[in-house]
């Protein structure tokens, strides 16, 4: 399909050509890579703008669950809602972790949501790139809410908290004081902390939760582009759909505040500087990234390892190999 | 002098020879450079380790009069301390921040003890392979403890965690809840916390403030290279030389545990092969270094903030002007 009517079907909300562009920015053909780089060009001039929430969780927290009663609770508001994962992992593990229509059988079927599975394994590579790619493709498709999940793997929610305007971290109740593995920064990334599962018998260990972590954000710095209060951890039952009008009032309230004291236009200026200095050092150190680098730099780790050469002399090697001058 | 003189001196323990070799690994000289690799490489096989403990702690938390206090202890028990500043700000604000005698005059006094002040301004640049060699050259010269310190500014923390056996983090007591904002991954990075200034009126908030960080550490991931009980928060007080015996047990403790687990050598050889990508990775972003290329960079992002660019086809530009291929 031609480029210009492709993206004049996106902008008509066609669902069909959605998924076919998304396709496009998953790939890493050459020509696929031009004809994206001009869909994109072209959208942009849309001038289109979600409200594009991050959101990081766990497998087991009830990430599924939560986006499927949130996402519901939207639709029904009236509100046209995407859902993308971002998959950071190479090989897929138990199963339909993300973005599986499967696990959220009533949004998959409501008219004004759009779920987009997983890319394959083959198709990853360049995750931060895609995930920004398909987040602006459904913007100019003119969705309200666009909703960005990873699993909380690596580097995955530096790349979500990037492309969103708001990140979201969805914790289960813990037992006693030793809380489910939190990454370094994640916490420290979050806008609003949900602790699901506020329910039955576990509601009692929610509150605890909760309240744990309530006290943990304290500690840290708060952000001075943030109101009193922020950031926040709530508890919520996605499975009885309780909290999740608080939540979204939360959310709106945080960013109806940014966007009023000017933070959030700010906040998007500073992500696209932000991702435009990450292509330009990414697309330098792609040098390293073919079979003959990467088998020398092993080679020379291994020394440097054992001990025969220092850091420095290996790195000067390699850099020489490379044809670039070492400083 | 020749290279080999030089690094005779170094390992028969002559300060001057040491102080030399460290303004030459400050320099950006080429030759310099060039002698200074030379010396490092001739100097590795003396095979000298030294205890290196790293220490970060904003202005204020009383960092001088620890080392001083702490320092004076370890060399009253024989063992011979160096004192090296990771100063990463390219202004130096407030006076004395780092690394001047002055600031522990006894330390300065002591046999023992050797202090190396902190560059100048117009020597930094290559922070980290600086600080490294400079650790490297103290534990030649037969130093038993290095004692690298930081003010926690930007990636300062990175650095001398990644050079260090031990990572310390010197806090003061906070008022109320209200912790003193410590900075997104420092705390991660800390194996002890000591919280100073438990003496006087100050006592009974070192104390909470103590308990605080405890409970905050227990939230953090422990990690398996660590024995039970580590990360460790305790109270200090550098001014009454009270908790530093139990500090400096806690540090042998830990690093003990680690050497008799296999840790030890493992965290070295990871740190050795952390710095070796590092360095080849510098080595390709220094294309970006200079003065048309930054900018080029500015020109550039200005245009992306202003929306008239996408940030991808802004890395295009940039890239194909620094004669690399977009992928």
């Amino acid at each position: 399909m031609e480029t210009e009517t492709l993206a004049q079907k996106i902008v008509d909300g066609d669902r069909r050509a959605l998924s076919r562009a998304i396709t496009l920015v998953e790939s890493r053909r050459a020509d696929h890579r031009a004809q994206a780089a001009a869909l994109l060009q072209q959208l942009a001039q849309a001038g289109r703008q979600a409200f594009r929430i991050g959101l990081s969780g766990t497998p087991g927290v009830g990430k599924s669950t939560f986006i499927e009663s949130f996402g519901m609770m939207l639709t029904e508001q009236g509100l046209r809602v995407a859902v993308l994962a971002v998959d950071p992992s190479s090989t897929r593990t138990g199963g339909s972790i993300l973005g599986d229509k499967t696990r959220m059988p009533l949004l998959a079927r409501a008219p004004g949501a759009y779920i987009r599975p997983s890319p394959s394994q083959s198709q990853l590579g360049g995750i931060a790139r895609r995930s920004r790619e398909a987040v602006a493709l459904c913007e100019a498709a003119g969705f309200d809410v666009v909703l960005i999940e990873t699993v909380g793997v690596g580097q995955s929610e530096t790349v979500v908290s990037e492309i969103s305007d708001l990140f979201l971290l969805l914790l289960a109740p813990a037992g006693g004081d030793e809380l489910q593995g939190v990454k370094r920064g994640i916490m420290e990334r979050a806008d609003l902390i949900l602790v699901n599962k506020a329910d039955g018998a576990l509601k009692p260990a929610a509150m605890r939760t909760c309240a744990d972590y309530a006290g943990a954000l304290r500690l840290l710095r708060k952000r001075a582009r943030d109101p009193e209060g922020f950031p926040k951890a709530i508890t919520v039952s996605a499975l009885e759909n309780a909290g999740l009008e608080t939540a979204w009032d939360e959310m709106q309230a945080l960013v109806g505040w940014r966007r009023e004291a000017g933070h959030y236009d700010r906040i998007r200026s500073e992500q696209a500087r932000f991702w435009f200095g990450e292509e330009v050092r990414e697309g330098l150190l792609s040098a390293l990234d073919n079979g003959a680098a990467k088998a020398r730099m092993a080679e020379l780790a291994a020394q440097v390892v054992a001990g025969e050469l220092t850091p420095e002399l290996a790195a000067q090697t390699m850099l020489t190999g490379l044809g670039v001058v070492p400083r």
